[in-house]
Order: structure tokens, then C-alpha cells, then sequence
């Protein structure tokens, strides 16, 4: 099976928990009805983005309320959900973690937030997660019946050796669960998005959570889709909203047929390395 | 010094050598007039883009009448020249040669194209450089009296690990001679020069031959300057024209300190290594 029809879930987050797991499950109802074979959640999707939010909304894996609602939906539904992130405790350290379940409600991956979000920009954004998360050191690439997929989180978009070892472990979709701000999404999110498909002749998918005004973290929303040709083939602004996009993989040999950068690429020269 | 005047010469290569040297020699010197201090010249200025003429216009190092001519004005005008590419010969392999010429008429750095362009976009574009040329083997990385630099040629931009390596020894603008055609042009073009600087948050610099439509490959032009933040700051259409941007290194640090991407990479995890 080459082609997958995914829903990205642009949901509004709110400081409610049993709200957010509530428009989740919603949102994944309509995908289900309009046979979507993915679907993914934006990152924090239980869980205002703020550090202190963090503290209060995290759950450990084993006994986690919000996951267990997303594997019965998974099983129930006979879908793969891709469940953004939450903020995920475990031996008194906190993480920014994203599930993936498979249609029987298990989980097959799970990637922690491999780059924290320490950024000042001068009168615009400032935000630390490294005050309070603690960073992920594996690299999650996982088989799925329609091919094998990596997983990233927000800020490890910007890092091109997270992307190419993944694609070196043979990924084809890239995941990265996000939620970039006012100042870096105008300036950054499409740009980061297209630049890492076409470097890699891969899809990659950004799923954001809506641009909620009354937060104190101002999300740009915008989730995207786009191709190993480097072109956006599906966006949203920045209010709620469920987007779909049907991709074929087999595109993904066209493209590097045509321009063979994977070929290419001088392996006896340089090469990115896992330590 | 930190801010640098450069001059981006999109000039019109015909199958004439002298003619191109004059047309080079022109530019050039206009560029000295409106006190540039760096001045680019296109991949392939002094040749047709096309394997039979990168044959019959190849000149030997050592005894290179083009290099000559551009040393001269170098040292004459007391001005950094970086002299695009040229086809080159070396003990029967020929290359695809970029060299930098310092005030005093020196060459301090050449770059051979590390990776060769061999595409074949369906009913659009197909060109096998490798039929004809060698590919270099070195990174090129050198100190100008503005800072450090790197250079690569054209499609070497689309190699995320080579502006990776020539980042990490320093450079702070990366300067790619390239010549996109009118399929990869419209494409990727922006897009790569965009991303290159916005992954490095460094200065990326194009210049590419004007479109001639007389001529068998037909060059995108659309030379090009982008800043640390990921944006154009000059841009050609496809025409010939003389360009200048003037630049400011300090703009580096800024971005820099302000997402902090080079120190939050996860060094301990990954690493694009030399070999």
C-alpha cells in the first residue's frame, strides 16, 4: 500500500484536560468517518504549552489517562494515531513525549523531545524548556503497514542530522508534531518544513495546535503537509481545524530518480553519524 | 570589519571566451567603481554550460589565461575576487573549478565541485556532468580579511552535511557559484539558499549566469543573498545585471543568541564527520 490518507488534528487546546482529550477524540471520530488511515495530534494536545502546565498536567506512561483513551480510540477504530506529545513523567524527570499507536491500540514508538526550545528572541519569544523537561537521546524510526515513518518534536525540525539519520534508517514520512510561536512560524515553519522533505526526498508532516488567544503561548497552527519535491501540498491557517491529505509514497522513488541526492551524496567523504 | 559590500555579476556566458573575460573584466570593474569589496562571479563564467565545451574551453592551473586576467584586476583594483568556476584540467581529468583570488592577486582557496550534477527530470532537464567530469574531494574553507568563509558550486548547495562540515570549521558566509535551470531553478532554488543559511544561520551568497535562451542549457539566473534569519536580502530576476547586497556579520551572533541552535545541537548524539 502506497497511499495513506492522513488527518491532522489542529486542535484547540485549552487549560482543561478532559476538554483537550475530549475534542482529540472528536477530532478523531470525523477522521475515522471520513477514512483517514493516520492520524495525528499536534504537540501538547492534553496540555497548555507552558512550563508550569507541564508540572501540573503530566502523566506517567504506565497510568496515563490521556493515553488510554487514545489506544481504545486506536483499537476501537482500527486506525494508527500518531498522539502528538504530552507532557510525560517518569522517575521525577519530566519529558515531551509523542506515542504512536497502531490499530490495535498498541504502542509502537514513542519519541521524546530531542531538542529543548531555549530560545530569546529580543522583545518577541522567550521560552525555556530546559527549566523544567528533560531531553530524549533516541532517535525513533518505526515500521507501519504502509512503510517506515521517524518522529520528531517542534524544535528538532531544525536540526538536519536528526532528519537525515532517520532517513538513513529508511523513513519516508517525517513526523514532527509542533508548536511553533507567533515570530518563528511566520519567518520559519513552511520554510523548515519544505527544506527537510526536499533535502531528503521525504514527506513531512507538521501538526500544530490552533492559535489560542487566551493562552499565554500564542501557537502560529499552520500544519502542513509537504512533498519529496519540496512543495506545501496541504496547510492550514492558524484557527481549529481537521485538514486532510492523501500522499502516495511512490513518489517518493520518482523524485529521487530524477534528482538522485540520496545517490549523490559523497558517503566517502562525510557522513552523519548516531554516537 | 564586519560588514562587507559584495557584487553578484549575472552575466550572459556565450561561446566566446574572450568575449566573457570582457564581459567579467566589465562588471568587475564597475563593481570596483561602486566600491565593492568582494566580488562573485557565476559557476561557469568563462564557458557554456555544456560537457563537449567544458572539453574545449579547459585550461590548465598554471598556465590559465582566464585566472591571469582575474588575478590582474584582483591586484589592480585591490579587491577580493571570487572567480565563479571555470572548467579545469588536471593531468587529463577535468574538473569543475572555483578559485578565490585575494587583493593582492593571489589565489587563497579552490574549490572542485564535490558533487556532480546528474539529473534526469522527466521531459525537463537531463544533464550528466559525470560523463565528462571528476569530482573534487576537498572542503574548502578559508580566511578572508572579513572572516571565514566556505565555498561550494551549484549543486553541492543541496548537501545539508557539507555546509554542516564548512560551518563547524567557522565559515560564517557560504558561497555557492551555481547554475539552477529553468526546472530546479523555479523549484529549489530559493528554497535551498533560504534553508542553508537558516539550518547554519549563516550569510548564504548565489550567483548564476543570466538566462540565454541561444545557449543549450538555459541558466535560472536569480542570483541570490540570504541572511542568518532565512531570508532573501537580494535577489536577481533571470536577466543580466550586476547586484550588490551589502552584508553585516554580526547579524550572525544576533540570530545566534537568539535561537541558539549550533550550541542546543545534540552533539553528544550525533555528529556530521569528516572522513
Amino acid at each position: 500500500m502506497t497511499k495513506i490518507k492522513l488527518a491532522l488534528c489542529q486542535m484547540n487546546v485549552i487549560d482543561d484536560k478532559q476538554t483537550n482529550i475530549n475534542k482529540a477524540s472528536s477530532m478523531i471520530a470525523r477522521s475515522v468517518d471520513e477514512n483517514a488511515d493516520f492520524i495525528v495530534l499536534p504537540e501538547m494536545f492534553n496540555c497548555p504549552y507552558s512550563n508550569d502546565k507541564f508540572i501540573e498536567y503530566c502523566e506517567e506512561e504506565h497510568a496515563s489517562y490521556t493515553l488510554d483513551n487514545i489506544s481504545k480510540l486506536a483499537r476501537a477504530n482500527d486506525v494508527y494515531i500518531l498522539a502528538g506529545s504530552i507532557p510525560e513523567k517518569e522517575n521525577d524527570k519530566l519529558y515531551n513525549t509523542s506515542y504512536l499507536f497502531d490499530k490495535t491500540g498498541e504502542i509502537i514508538a514513542k519519541h521524546r523531545k530531542m531538542h529543548l526550545f531555549d530560545i530569546d528572541v529580543k522583545d518577541k519569544i522567550t521560552f525555556k524548556e530546559s527549566d523544567v523537561l528533560t531531553a530524549g537521546d533516541e532517535f525513533t524510526v518505526v515500521d507501519t503497514e504502509f512503510g517506515r515513518i521517524g518522529i520528531g518534536i517542534c524544535y528538532d525540525v531544525r536540526f538536519v542530522e536528526l532528519a537525515r539519520v532517520m532517513v538513513e534508517e529508511g523513513a519516508l514520512i517525517l513526523f514532527y508534531p509542533g508548536a511553533f510561536n507567533m515570530t518563528t512560524g511566520p519567518a520559519h515553519w513552511e520554510l523548515l518544513f519544505r527544506s527537510r522533505a526536499l533535502d531528503n526526498q521525504v514527506f513531512c508532516v507538521g501538526v500544530a495546535p490552533a492559535l489560542n488567544m487566551d493562552a499565554s503561548y500564542h501557537s502560529y497552527g499552520h500544519s502542513i503537509v509537504t512533498n519529496p519535491w519540496g512543495e506545501v501540498i496541504t496547510e492550514a491557517d492558524e484557527k481549529e481545524d481537521l485538514i486532510f491529505c492523501e500522499i502516495d509514497l511512490d513518489e517518493i522513488k520518482k523524485v529521487r530518480e530524477e534528482i538522485p541526492l540520496l545517490k549523490n551524496k559523497r558517503n566517502d567523504l562525510y557522513e552523519v553519524i548516531q554516537k
